[in-house]
C-alpha cells in the first residue's frame, strides 16, 4: 500500500461542482468511480479544494491509497485516464508521503479566471470564457487588483448563504491581470493561501466594475473594509475560473512539483498561452 | 419584401448536421424556428454548403426573405442572435440580390481542419480539434498537400454510401498546412468551388497517413487514380472541421463581402489566430 496523488483537469461544463453529492455528476463521484473500478473496491479520495458547478480544473490534486504493488505512478495514470470520461484528464501521478492531504498541506492555490472582452461571442470557447462585451480598461483593472493583496477580512467577497466560514481573514500573494490578443482575453491570476467560496469570482465581479469605469480603483479599499457582500459588485460567472495549481510545503518527494504550464516570463511576456490546456 | 443573406457560426457538436431532419436537431432547423418566431411564419432559407453531424462553421451563409420594410440589416442580425440557441451566432446580415442563392454563386468554399498533435489531450477544446497523439511531419504533409490541387475525379475521397454525386470531378484550388504552437497545433485549409461529401476530412486522413511516415507523399498521386473509397486511409473524425468562409460571385452589393477572420499574411506569419474564432 501506499499514496499517491494525481494532478488532473477538468471542464466543469456538466460537472455539479468537485465534491461528491448524491444523485449528482460530481467529479469527486465520477474520480472514486473509476478508482472503484481499478482497485474493486470503494477507495476514499481528498482533493486539494473544492470547485463549485461550471468551474474548471487544470491542476485540481487528489490522493488516495494504492494497494498493488506492482502497479507503478505511469501505470495508475493509465488506468486512471482509462476509466475516466472524456472532461476529466489526469496530466500526472506521483507516489508521496503516507500523511500527505493535499488540502492541509497545500501553501498557494492559484485560480485563473479568463474574460473574452470583445463585442463579438466566441461561441465555440463559450464554456471556457466569460464573454464580456463592454470595454474593459486593463490598467485600471491592475490598479485595482493591488488592493486585494495581503491579509484581509473578505467578508464582502464571501458566499453570503451557506458554506460562511467562521474566519473570514485570508492571505492573499498575488492578483495580477494580463491581457492577450490586443487585451481582447484577459486573464486574472489570483494567488493566495486559502480562499472563501465564491471568493475569486466576486473579486473578478468587483474588477470588471472598476475595469468598465463605473468604480475608481481605490474604491476596492473601500468595499473590503465594508464587509458585506453587497457592498460589492455581482459575482462573475462559473465558466471563466480554472484551479490552476496547487502548490504544497516541500516535505520528501513533492519538494519540486512543477504544476504549472505557464512560467511567469511567458506570462509577462504575454505569450499567447492563453488557454488553460493545450 | 427584400433577400438577406447572414454569415453566421455554428458549434457542430450537438447537431445533427446542418441540413433539416424531422425529429432531429439541425442547424437549419433551429434557424427556421428562430425566422418563424421573428417573422410569424413559415420562412424558407437556402444555405451554401451542409456539414455533417459534429462539423462546425465559422462562415456558414444562408439566405432568406425578410418581410418587414422597417428591419434594417443590423436588426434581422439583433433579431437573429436573440432567438437563436448559444451554439449558433450570426456574425452578419447583408441585403443582397432576390436571385441569389448561396449554394450556387458560391466561387469558393474554404474549409480548416485543426489537429491537436500533441501526448495529452486537451479537454477544454476535445470538440474543437482532432486530438492526434502521434508525431506528424508537417513538412511531408505540405508536400503531400500538393497533388490534391488542381481538377481531379476524387472519388476515392468520398463517402461511399448515400450522397454519392454522379460526377466526382471537383476542383480543388489549394491544400495548405500550417503549424501553430511549435506545430502542436495544425492546420489544414482546403479552398474549392465545391466539394464531395466527406471530402475534406478524406482528404485530412489521407494527409495524416503521410504525416505520420507511413506514406511516401507521391502516394497521394496513385490513390487517386484508384477511384476507390477504400484505397486510402480512415475519415478523419467531425469535430475538427469548420466550413470557415464561401466566397460569391461579384453581383451587386455582394461585390466584396469579406467573410475572413484570418487574412493570409497572417496565417503565412503564423501568428496565433488558431482558433477558427474569437
Amino acid at each position: 500500500m501506499r499514496r499517491v496523488m494525481a494532478v488532473f483537469a477538468y471542464d466543469g461544463k456538466n460537472f455539479s461542482g468537485y465534491q461528491y453529492q448524491d444523485g449528482q455528476r460530481t467529479v469527486q463521484g465520477e474520480f472514486e468511480k473509476a478508482l472503484k473500478r481499478i482497485f474493486k473496491e470503494e477507495t476514499e479520495s481528498y482533493g486539494a479544494g473544492r470547485t463549485d458547478t461550471g468551474v474548471h480544473a487544470y491542476g485540481q490534486v487528489i490522493t488516495f491509497m494504492v494497494k498493488y504493488e506492482t502497479m507503478y505512478d505511469h501505470d495508475v495514470k493509465n488506468a486512471l485516464n482509462a476509466n475516466l470520461p472524456p472532461d476529466i484528464y489526469v496530466r500526472f501521478v506521483k507516489t508521496t508521503e503516507d500523511r500527505f492531504n493535499p488540502r492541509f498541506d497545500a501553501t498557494r492555490r492559484i485560480y485563473h479566471y479568463f474574460i473574452l472582452n470583445q463585442q463579438e461571442p466566441d461561441i465555440f470557447n463559450r464554456s471556457n470564457y466569460w464573454w464580456f462585451p463592454y470595454d474593459l480598461n486593463i490598467n485600471r483593472m491592475r490598479e485595482a487588483a493591488r488592493y486585494f493583496e495581503g491579509v484581509h477580512d473578505f467578508t464582502t467577497f464571501q458566499k453570503r448563504t451557506k458554506g460562511k466560514e467562521k474566519d473570514p481573514v485570508r492571505l492573499i500573494y498575488r492578483v495580477k491581470v494580463y491581457g492577450f490578443k490586443g487585451n481582447r482575453l484577459i486573464l486574472v491570476r489570483v494567488e493566495g493561501l486559502s480562499f472563501l467560496r465564491r471568493m475569486v469570482r466576486n473579486i473578478v465581479g468587483a474588477l470588471v466594475r472598476v475595469g468598465i469605469g463605473d468604480w475608481e480603483p481605490e474604491k476596492i479599499m473601500e468595499v473590503i473594509k465594508e464587509r458585506r457582500r453587497t457592498a460589492s459588485s455581482a459575482t462573475a460567472p462559473p465558466e471563466g475560473l480554472y484551479l490552476y495549481q496547487v502548490d504544497f510545503k516541500p516535505v520528501d518527494q513533492m519538494h519540486y512539483i512543477n504544476t504549472s504550464l505557464w512560467s511567469e516570463t511567458e506570462l509577462l511576456e504575454g505569450k499567447e498561452w492563453f488557454k488553460a490546456f493545450g
